[in-house]
């Protein structure tokens, strides 16, 4: 059972509660911003804002589960018969990767057919990548927990071809001003996902403690802000710009300009 | 009296809570993109967004209800006097499953006239379904369950009868980049309405224990995000198809290409 005093006690609330308000406001900022986009795009806008919406919910749960597990015992914190469920996590990220990986896709504006192919193996690898993590969260011992995070890896090990190889095509013939952005949210994508198999490994190196317990906690909301919030705006932005290209919003721009002056 | 441990308690809570958020998640896409087909169509994918809204509620409710179920008493879990409140299943079949079979006649467009007669006859008959499946539910000995059962097989056929049937020509009629989606979605109904009579009929096998309840849960969830969300995107990507047809996709298509090359 994990011991925490006070000041860790609240830092995880508080951390969890900051996190609820992030995704709930990148949410609603996708939401309302889909309509600036031209509606071939919107679909892509909608999907990014789907993602923290369901990220809110689940951190929402989170938080509840995390009061719900300690008692404020005349200032000092006991743990409750409740055990911290952080499964929450394993149903949000079985929702939201691969709506995440879809959406990269669908921003890249494949022909239809490639586009259905990648959706349909990215979107099966992104689920099968959560499946098989799953069991290894509740096992004791550590070769059950390497076993289930080694066959997840191969999924992973699939994700990163299509992402890197599958799609290098693709991302070399992007119109110059949005390539960058593309690359860049492929690149994201992949580092923060890293973090994930590492945080999973943490307890079979003996990291057991209250410490890692909470950094993991802090590492995770970090980890999901970035893969969800942030990976939204690049998104966003890489379907404003191919929305209006850049001669016509720098045209636009001038035009604006001048009527100011 | 059902007894779960505290993993299986976790798990079906777990598989609720992930459900609840996959329909209110679905509801939302929906809800957004209805702007996106042509004005005809927007009732169509209405449609296809308030299925999983209601889904949404009456999950939260079975979620609620599974958790009163029990209790957690120093790490073992012991039933309560509430009985998990299934009925909220068929509360929700009985609002949902007649939209979702006339949402298949809207969207395949038939004259009005037909429309309304097949629309009529498929809502009408689901319902039937619904409330003939229903008093099976909480009877006791085999006979009761299986005169219901029966009962509702009647209605089951008769929808068969009008989707495979009836509804063959208009079908076959259907523009040539759609077709295979309305077969899909069709197909897709069938198959998955087929799994809640087999569901139904688990426990007259002796199929009573814990482990059956449970993978019972799972198949529900999995069948109800199946036949509501699923349903729902090949509902929209037909109304979207038969908003813009393939022609002038292409077209845009083929100049984008010609403009990268």
């Amino acid at each position: 059972m994990l011991a925490v005093n006070a000041t860790q006690f609240d830092l995880v609330h508080n951390v969890l509660s900051l996190t609820v308000a992030a995704m709930g406001a990148a949410a609603v900022f996708f939401f309302l911003q889909r309509s600036e986009v031209v509606p071939k795009y919107r679909i892509v806008v909608t999907l990014a804002g789907i993602v923290p919406m369901i990220a809110c919910y689940n951190y929402y749960w989170l938080l509840n589960s995390w009061d719900s597990s300690f008692i404020n015992v005349n200032g000092v914190i006991k743990a409750t018969s409740h055990v911290y469920n952080e499964a929450y996590r394993y149903s949000d990220w079985l929702l939201t990767v691969p709506i995440l990986l879809i959406n990269l896709v669908l921003v890249i504006d494949l022909p239809k057919r490639q586009a259905q192919a990648r959706c349909f193996v990215l979107g099966l690898m992104a689920a099968q990548m959560i499946l098989l993590g799953y069991p290894g969260l509740t096992a004791t011992d550590p070769a059950t927990r390497w076993l289930w995070w080694g066959a997840s890896m191969v999924p992973f090990g699939i994700i990163l071809f299509q992402l890197y190889v599958s799609l290098a095509e693709a991302v070399r013939l992007q119109p110059e001003g949005v390539r960058h952005l593309v690359v860049a949210a492929r690149f994201l994508t992949v580092v923060v996902w890293c973090t994930y198999p590492i945080i999973y490994l943490l307890p079979m190196f003996g990291l057991n403690g209250t410490s890692t317990f909470i950094v993991t906690q802090i590492a995770y909301a970090v980890a999901d802000i970035t893969a969800k919030a942030m990976f939204g705006i690049l998104i966003f932005m890489i379907a404003l710009r191919k929305s209006y290209p850049e001669g016509a919003t720098q045209a636009a721009g001038t035009a604006r300009m001048r009527q100011a002056a």
